[in-house]
């Protein structure tokens, strides 16, 4: 498949989280490709992957990155496309830093920022992106909502169960 | 012209900020509504408006909340649209409550995250979205990264001759 | 026993917890329920749940979730009845996000917060809610407190014998 | 009226955000007493008060501090009455002291925390916890509900004019 | 050995930390009592003690507590000698909550706070306190210190030596 | 009077704090000095002054300083004597920082710390360390203590006054 | 004179606080030059500028940035040359964002962090820097921190003498 | 070899961390020396070691600590030579203590501060630095960056091999 999505992480110490975004794209069946690309250590790399994501045709891109979490930022700089943030749960501050430095854009350039180490939800938001001009895939977003309001009544009906059979 | 961008905020204070949204919609020239709904004090009507987005016609919702921000949060479990979340800065903490109560959502349901108070650029987010299948807009996107780069560089150069006339 | 208080959560991943919240009601013989409700994966379910809850006969309502914590400030935006905030120990941010979630309600519908995992202190505090109008459980609430002092005081008297045992 | 409801402040430089909570209990009618009682400067005058409060029939207390506030939980230690505590926005850390002072209580001890400078909802909260074995309290809370939907609606209706009118 | 320190802490599983604070008294052999007493749970124990502190020749306080730490700042409401804050490591926040809750105390009652989980130091600040009017207690604390040089002294050596022996 | 305790701050910015370290000495009548002596700007006249304060009859150091906050902690580590460190009110940081900085000293070198900005309640301390060996001025800490419950019970008593006033 | 020193801004509205940067090279009689230059909105010529620096003479670049500040980890990415980050004070966030955002840079790419504001340490750190080749720098340097030994002296004198005269 | 870069560790516990400065050093075949001297504990050898280090040959100072780490503050108030600040993660706070206590040096005193168990980074700028007048170190740098291309590119052909083999 065409990539559409391209997921990038600024280290592959950063895979275990990033890929949880790849498997929301294989969910959907949506063409996505995955990069190790470094504000810091492969910066021509990262703004050349950048400048070149629309016309080759990509449509959303998601960035990985913890601690002084740069990639996302600098991959807005040089894309007119969205661009979607991760912040990785970082070794001393939990991900405090890499929130901060992806969130707090200046005006001009966003990005869209989910929850630390949130990589399935950029997954989600890139496919609702997507979806935005692409019917079948709304509806089988709206499928997924579907099926997560039933999984979530089965985790609530087990507790009932859980709490009638004096088992909690 | 039809909208296309739903901008809601939770409490009329919120106005001020959130109307950098409704300004970026004009200068694309897109059609957008703009709203007061609070997740709290009105919930009925946060829901109803959320649930019927997307047969309304609507592509993005950008929504605009403060201190325990579930405004953005709500909506996002209402629709299949993406959503983009505003912090809005609080008057104790500002804006930590905010950003966290919008940007850490649980796997299923994302918010797309801007800076707090970063309605300017939760209004070039929509844009950025909706250009994704709008070579038109995406067009004038690059105009307007374009524009933003000469504006840079024009202070660059009054800095320099600022400099060079010694009157740093 | 009809339940008087009913006790909702975000996940069945926050049950450890908040079955300490359940536990404090059978020591107090006092009715409760437990259901796994999410405002963003089943909002449907937790908005109509707590629309219905005084009708039900509930008294008071505790809502535990963690992260982006919207759950018991949707409850306290569908019931007039007294809801109590639960803030669960996140993963990045050790509940942080969660405790700003729910506390930092805007005037005119008030969550009462507890510590975060604080679930046994919910259940106490429901209690004491509902024995402000029954007699018979604020004197069961006062033994409680008297055998609070009691378990204190032995692990005092405990910790002066080791020192004089020498077994500090 | 009977004071049902206390409220106490540890400084009275807390009485400007503390009588939004006084305020509250005269919209309900319900008879209220406020008092400046300091777990640290007059402590025997704050326990004497906590432990009288429910032989003298109040029903809740409300407790407002800032910085290192011990208010709310020392009361809470000598009282089986629920306790809400109300964090004061402090000089230099704006009330971060006071909210993790008052929520973060051990088990055993609940303490009710609402929002920094969230004495209105205290005052709130109070009535609802009144309104579990009152029907006309509850009714009166159900208005001030249905009166809170109506004045943000017309916050919102007041906004759709002002963008008709062009004059966002 | 009259006690001259009373070392006290809100609940038994504080003790790990507070006994050294005791094995400081033991070095420099000076009395002292170790009491489990909870601003929360044996409020009137708390305060009883500390009024009769003085009274009974103690000459410092030091206490230690968790989460919304009360105890120290009780304890200087209710005597006029010296009170030391252990701010103890909390289990969802660190001890940030215990340290905030110990040091930021109101013009008028001090607590001397040292670090979080600085029980050692909470002993030696006491130590200190009774020398500034005990020339052998002040004798032994100057040992100390030069003896304390000598340990850091030895450590530097030795990482000397690891360096030259290529060890490191 | 010969000064017993020494006032020292790292920059006379800090002096409008401090001097309400002096004023207390003022007020109890204990001799004290008051110095700017900066760790990093006049590091040797800062160390001279801390290994000399003891042989020079001083009993206790105040030492207040913002930012990176060191001062305490380098006298603390060339006297034997007790040290009160004052967090002064950071520009950017609001204090958060001259906290941390003076508040976490490793074992076995402490500094007795108060509030950001508590420098009343530093002076007040060094009061009680003095008065552990010195019964007059014991008795007057005692009847500060008496006058501030006085003071705290006349606002209580006005507070009273206003609200039978109808002028809350 | 030949810029030795690049100071670089993200924003002219930065410039007020990194004049003081420049400010510091005058004093030195270094020679420098300043730049507007933005990580996100003018990318390539920031990644031109610091690509050249090292070929244009350049010893050290300093760059000031708020925010989700990236401008001196990118430049840090595309030269060999030390970079010093200054993070500037932010809307929201007071610089906490910015401070995290630079300093907390991945292994390989070091970036010399300053304080919050620090741009006048930024400056003096460059000048030590090229001091650790040049000696006249260095007696320059030597003879700065001999002078700021005086001022801070003659703060000192004037305060003894405020005291002396009883106008403290 | 003459040692050019002193690394300096407030206690023998950092030097898991620290000792990757001396890595780098190896790495780079430039001269180092490490030590343990504490600002707190052997203050006079610290000062000593400051004021002497330019005498002795040395270029730059690394200094790690935790906690309230005063170290590298304080070597940098006895020495004209660029100081490297190395936040050492401390047990209650993760290193914001020690991050917070060495980037936030007053005007006049800069320390160039790297991240959280940056030791990496401080010995990379160190090398920096020394580089700005030794061009065959430049050299050697300008390869180390050019390596670090290429196991960044290698991490990211083997993610790109693994993603082809379905192995993702």
């Amino acid at each position: 498949m065409t990539p559409q999505i391209g997921i990038v992480m600024g280290s592959d110490s950063d895979l275990e989280t990033m890929k949880q975004a790849a498997k929301v794209c294989e969910e959907f069946e949506v063409g996505y490709e995955i990069r190790v690309l470094s504000a810091h250590r492969t910066p021509h790399d990262a703004t050349d992957y950048a400048s070149q994501a629309h016309a080759r045709g990509l449509k959303v891109i998601i960035a990985g990155a913890g601690g002084a979490a740069h990639l996302a930022g600098v991959v807005a700089g040089h894309t007119p496309l969205p661009v979607i943030g991760v912040p990785i749960k970082s070794a001393a501050l939990n991900g405090q830093d890499s929130l901060l430095s992806i969130v707090q854009m200046p005006a001009g350039v966003p990005v869209a920022t989910v929850a630390i180490d949130g990589a399935r939800n950029a997954g989600l938001l890139a496919i609702q992106i997507l979806a935005t001009s692409n019917t079948g895939l709304l509806e089988r977003f709206q499928a997924f909502k579907a099926e997560l309001v039933e999984k979530t009544r089965d985790k609530d009906r087990r507790l009932q169960e859980r709490v009638k059979a004096g088992a909690l």
